[in-house]
């Protein structure tokens, strides 16, 4: 059965859900899809599948459940599938694990409890998604459900990197420590790394510069996670579309008292929100606005300039603590498809003998060495897939069950 | 007259007024000595003078200018003065100059009221500060006095790194920006640094640990300040005696609804007076004591580990983004007196071809180059001396009165 599985992969957010189908073994992306609007009136309902062809709808979808079954009678009409026996297993992305999940497990009720029990370090992530799981379960019963956490690949850290330099009893009680995200993204490109270089991954470190609209770094040991730049929560670390990155903890409550804001979750609420790129260009939270735009909005290459200067005092700081580092990997959205960034970044880590190559680097979204043959540190393009990340996971834990 | 003056440095504190009486330009200490306790009840004034002469009485000191007094009485006295006049200028330390402050001045209304008019950057600092000169300026009319500030020697910051990634209103509006501190600190070590390589200091980049109970790090480029850890308050950066340095602005309001904190001021303060290494070790502020405990306390070795680690990725970042650093600065009571944290920060920035000499290590206060021959960075132990750079620049400017 497993030889010619079906697996989904869900990433449910707090009105979206989207979805990718797989073919496994074979690891072959079948048909995809997303639920926007999912909660709210006009939900815009859509299946990408086949050569190129795509379905649409809208119309109010009010709960996960009526998501979820829409999305399995549309699979059988469009005949993706034949029967919803061929779905082997569902595999959910979870936000935060917290310290309960330090790898991906098959979903029970005990499992189902925690996740919910740490909606509070995600309150627009964890709810949601268990929801998700909830509403695949019913219309599904007996088919595995696999939950894969952002967090997991983070818990090898050390405490030295893990605890902030506050009260002990904020962490004991309250679990206020470091615990990262793009975990998933992480394990995915590092183990592509392992293969692109033909090493065993525990030989290698690395250095991981996921750069999305979500923008993290993170430092590999061994193979596994030693520090990384998101924190408590993704608003930490270096500026992202429109995130804050780190900030003077006390400018929360200087800029509540400016703006007569009394509730600090709305001063972190536009620190995530109205921050980061958006906020210094007053143009856009996407890169490629900036680039298109720098030569004549001085705020646009200002933002660039902060955004890539960020990210290589992270890198430096990690590349020292791991004590030298062999590969340097760009991934997402801006690491796949802005060759100029890559460059300036590495150009910025010139001092640990870095180059890139022009050539090599003159690439979008595919994997690639783009470093020179003299440069010091090779310098990786892989292409994030963690949506199959979540397939193999399904196929792993459920064959086991 | 100036030939033979006498100049005061002045460190006005919340309830503290810290003083070093000079000879220059000998640039001899003739006395020093401190009122603590001031404002409040049983304040204790204290002289230390001669040949390890001291004075000291207790008694209710209500007003700086009760103190002043008190002050300029006691030196002659004890004779360490024959007269007011041979008092040749006095000199403030203060700690906010923001941006309009971007060197020491002669102080006259205009600036004494944009000092005051900074008071929300430094709200327990800079009004005191100015309470100071006031007092001053009521008992020596007509001795010149400058105001010297802790931010000046950062205003050379490209937008770049003073910049957090947050609206840009809340600048342009409220000043919220990165201004660091300890750069009159910065100022005296990059200087004597510049002599003991016997380079010009316009062609040095150089890294300066300042490590007190407040530490900074900061990354100074042709002899300016680049870069520094500290930011829009002495909260930011790495861990402190009491200090969080870095946390996810988030935890700002996570904390506080765990804790029933409805005051973010109140939850700042806890950041700024009971966190850093007494938190971590639950022992001490004190960095000595975790060195004298760490082998049966496992937390004063973590909350170490934690300062060392904190300090080396940022050092690390800056030597990125200086392209590379010719000298590394130790200075400040751990920099200057804790040869085991030398070595371990110098060890963990082995990447750059750091290395340390054991030998040259093993001193404490004293200027010293302690990295080994063959060490790619030379490494400088030099002590600090804010208040001889405060007289130095009431010389300076006291002569062009």
């Amino acid at each position: 059965m497993a030889q010619m599985a079906k697996i989904l992969a869900i990433n449910s957010g707090s009105s979206t859900l989207k979805w990718k189908l797989f073919q496994m073994p074979e690891e072959q992306v079948i048909a995809s899809g997303m639920v926007d609007r999912l909660g709210l009136s006009d939900s815009v309902f859509t299946v990408k599948y086949g050569d190129s062809q795509k379905f649409s709808q809208t119309g109010d979808i009010k709960t996960p459940e009526i998501a979820v079954d829409l999305l399995l009678k549309k699979l059988i009409e469009l005949k993706i599938i034949e029967d919803y026996a061929e779905i082997q297993g569902v595999g959910h992305r979870i936000v935060a694990g917290g310290e309960i999940f330090d790898r991906s497990v098959l979903v029970d009720e005990k499992a189902l409890a925690n996740i919910e029990s740490l909606a509070e370090y995600a309150p627009l992530h964890n709810p949601a998604e268990a929801d998700g799981i909830r509403a695949f379960s019913k219309l599904l019963p007996n088919v595995p459900e696999v939950a894969v956490f952002d967090t997991s690949f983070h818990t090898t850290m050390p405490p030295m990197n893990y605890l902030y330099s506050i009260k002990r009893e904020y962490y004991d009680k309250f679990g206020a420590r470091k615990y990262g995200a793009h975990g998933t993204s992480n394990r995915y490109v590092s183990g592509r790394a392992a293969e692109m270089l033909g090493k065993d991954l525990s030989d290698l470190n690395l250095v991981v510069m996921h750069l999305g609209s979500g923008v993290s770094v993170t430092a590999i040991k061994n193979g596994k996670s030693y520090d990384t730049s998101m924190g408590f929560t993704p608003l930490a670390g270096v500026t992202m579309s429109t995130r804050s990155g780190d900030i003077d903890a006390s400018l929360v409550a200087f800029l509540m008292q400016k703006l007569n804001i009394t509730d600090p979750e709305a001063m972190v609420q536009i620190l995530n929100e109205e921050s980061g790129l958006l906020a210094l260009s007053e143009l856009s939270p996407d890169m490629r606005d900036l680039e298109n735009s720098r030569d004549t909005q001085p705020d646009s290459q200002l933002a660039i300039d902060i955004f890539a200067n960020r990210i290589i005092k992270y890198v430096a700081g990690y590349i020292a603590e791991l004590g030298g580092v062999d590969a340097l990997i760009f991934t997402a959205g801006i690491g796949e498809g802005d060759k100029v960034m890559r460059k300036r970044i590495v150009d910025g880590l010139s001092v640990f003998g870095a180059k890139i190559d022009d050539d090599r680097n003159d690439v979008m979204g595919q994997e690639q060495r783009i470093s020179s043959d003299d440069s010091k540190v090779d310098v990786l393009l892989i292409p994030t897939n963690e949506e199959l990340m979540i397939a193999r996971d399904v196929m792993t834990l459920s064959n086991q069950h």
